[in-house]
């Protein structure tokens, strides 16, 4: 994995520049991962076992990890300046005091992901580091990563349509009678030949579930009738993505091909309305206005997000973020309807904002009417 | 899910009894399913959507969620009690503060998950509730999860079953020739077959990568004198596992053959030094003892840990944890010995704690030698 790849340095060391930040401290996985180039695993499974990337406004940037993955981040990482501290016998925080003394930064300005690094390895902080300014730098991360690079935009948009391939695929060899779980388990096995190497998230909202925005799969058999929600993330190594297909069990009802249509038509219409400039709580409007039009209430909280090495990323589409879109985002547009009436439908794509305006990537199948499940 | 099955009650009403604490505050994933239940799986994918359960000394337990999560949470949960936020227009914490508030618990003694709670969040809890003491906790959900109820031995001993089943069953369809993700998809197609509803980690390390502790399985197709190491993790809804097995291509060479013996010899013979009363550090020294024996040094830094609705769980097997071993543990037993020269050699078993000594969970089969993949 090369830097450039990655992580946008150039929007980096202008945002820290412009901070007056004497140094950024990544402490959560995806964060360690796009500012050094490791995946380490073990910081979401095993969360004590702490790593971290120094990156200070000069000098050079030091990776912090367990010695168990010492050998992993020297691999993988452009750092060279790898340091490692002995699990349960030393501090991870007394060490990334020490590596900031080290950088001169004992009484500098330093930015740490406040949302991520839990209260009492912070307190450890503050106390090796008496004389710093501590400062939440979380919005740093959150906006240069909301910026792709073109590696970014090409891998995010090839895992996105190979997991929508995997949804109707799945849907195609799907029938009545088999359980959600076998429908689960086959959009898992699809995503597996195309590449998948996790699978991140697999929801599937069946009938009476269709409407629980995250309901578990169960073994209950699919019947004619039924409404099928597919939201499904899948991982090709530290790519991700995010896609919602629809499916009915047998012909849809006048009522479910209907209410399909102005979920889709509104999913559309919200994308033809983001471009650059076009500010996140608009296009949160936008799909307000367009569900009012039918008579239908849009109880948010969001209407999408961007998409990244986490599920979520900046900026999320909801009424209170006066952010405007910039070319490079890669947006999840997810207009949702749930309705315990009408049941739950979504629709969700992958949307690139380029400099004219919005491009979908997740462009496999064109979802326009109902998957038929036979 | 009945309370019961799920948490250890009698457990944490006396430790939060004899803490002295007016009430604890659940913060991560694992602690908010332990004690309510619901299964929120954008605790992790998601992780400022913050979920909490409210667990007064006396008087009736909270469960707060944001409102995407209200319908699970009533599905899922045995608490009455369920309150919502809406995302981005209210802050989590200020539900929280509300809700101690209106237990009487302004200025009362309130334990929080201090290595979990983001700092930013703690600060504004602190902000919101000036007058309360709020004490890390995260120590009681510790010692309370390690002791396993029933309905957790059973599931979790299934769980670490059907993984090693689906280890060597894929060791045996495998073939000199496949690539080492074939092999890694073969052990989750098999663990799917078996039920599990997903995968948490799948390790696969292979030849100059056996003794990389995490590596990323390649494209890189296995070849006669490969050692390949898996340590897998699959769950069977929100029961996981932890399970390695090894095997080599082709006949192995004497020093592999000998080597692994040694590993499981080292590894039969702390899970027989295990029982009740034993501390964790001395199963520690055991695994050093018989390592030395052999002439070899282990590094540790922990020779296995507590293993539950987290990888690692109290109590760990490291050499300053004076813990003693109690019945109802479930403890995973891994002392791997990892070396440039010789490769990475890693067995490891689910083991219970009896009231008489241990019981390895994980006896499918008996890794006595290394599996041969023809």
């Amino acid at each position: 994995m090369t830097r450039e790849k990655l992580m946008n340095v150039q929007e980096f060391q202008r945002s820290l520049g412009e901070s007056g930040l004497d140094a950024v401290v990544a402490v959560s996985q995806p964060n360690v991962f796009y500012t050094s180039g490791a995946y380490i695993l073990t910081q979401v499974s095993i969360p004590d076992r702490l790593a971290m990337t120094v990156l200070p406004a000069s000098g050079d940037d030091a990776l912090l990890v367990c010695n168990i993955e010492e050998s992993l981040a020297r691999q993988e990482s452009w750092i060279d300046d790898v340091r490692s501290y002995v699990e349960f016998a030393e501090a991870p925080m007394h060490l990334l005091g020490d590596v900031l003394k080290e950088k001169g930064l004992a009484q500098g300005r330093v930015g740490i992901e406040a949302r991520r690094l839990g209260a009492g390895y912070y307190q450890e902080l503050s106390e090796a580091l008496p004389k710093a300014s501590l400062e939440a730098c979380d919005w740093l991360f959150d906006h240069v990563r909301s910026l792709k690079t073109e590696g970014e935009i090409q891998r995010f948009g090839e895992a996105g349509r190979a997991t929508e391939r995997a949804i109707l695929e799945a849907f195609g060899q799907a029938k009545a009678g088999d359980t959600e779980r076998d429908l689960l388990r086959t959009i898992k096995e699809n995503v597996a030949l195309y590449g998948a190497t996790d699978v991140v998230f697999g929801i599937l909202g069946v009938a009476d579930q269709s409407y629980v925005p995250h309901p578990p799969a169960r073994e209950r058999r699919i019947e004619p009738g039924d409404l099928v929600r597919v939201d499904f993330g899948g991982s090709w190594e530290c790519y991700g993505s995010d896609v919602a297909r629809m499916a009915v069990v047998g012909e849809p009802s006048g009522v479910q091909a209907e209410t399909y249509k102005k979920v889709r038509e509104v999913e559309r219409k919200a994308i033809e309305f983001m471009g650059p400039g076009v500010r996140a709580c608009d296009v949160f409007n936008c799909v307000v206005e367009s569900y009012a039009k039918f008579g239908i209430e849009y109880p948010g909280p969001h209407c999408g997000h961007g998409f990244g090495f986490e599920t979520h990323e900046a900026p999320m589409l909801h009424p209170y973020n006066e952010e405007e879109l910039r070319p490079n985002m890669l947006m999840c547009i997810e207009p949702v309807h749930f309705s315990e009436e009408v049941g739950g439908y979504q629709v969700e794509d992958l949307v690139l904002i380029t400099e004219e305006g919005s491009e979908i990537l997740t462009n496999y199948g064109d979802a326009e009417e109902l998957f038929v499940i036979q």
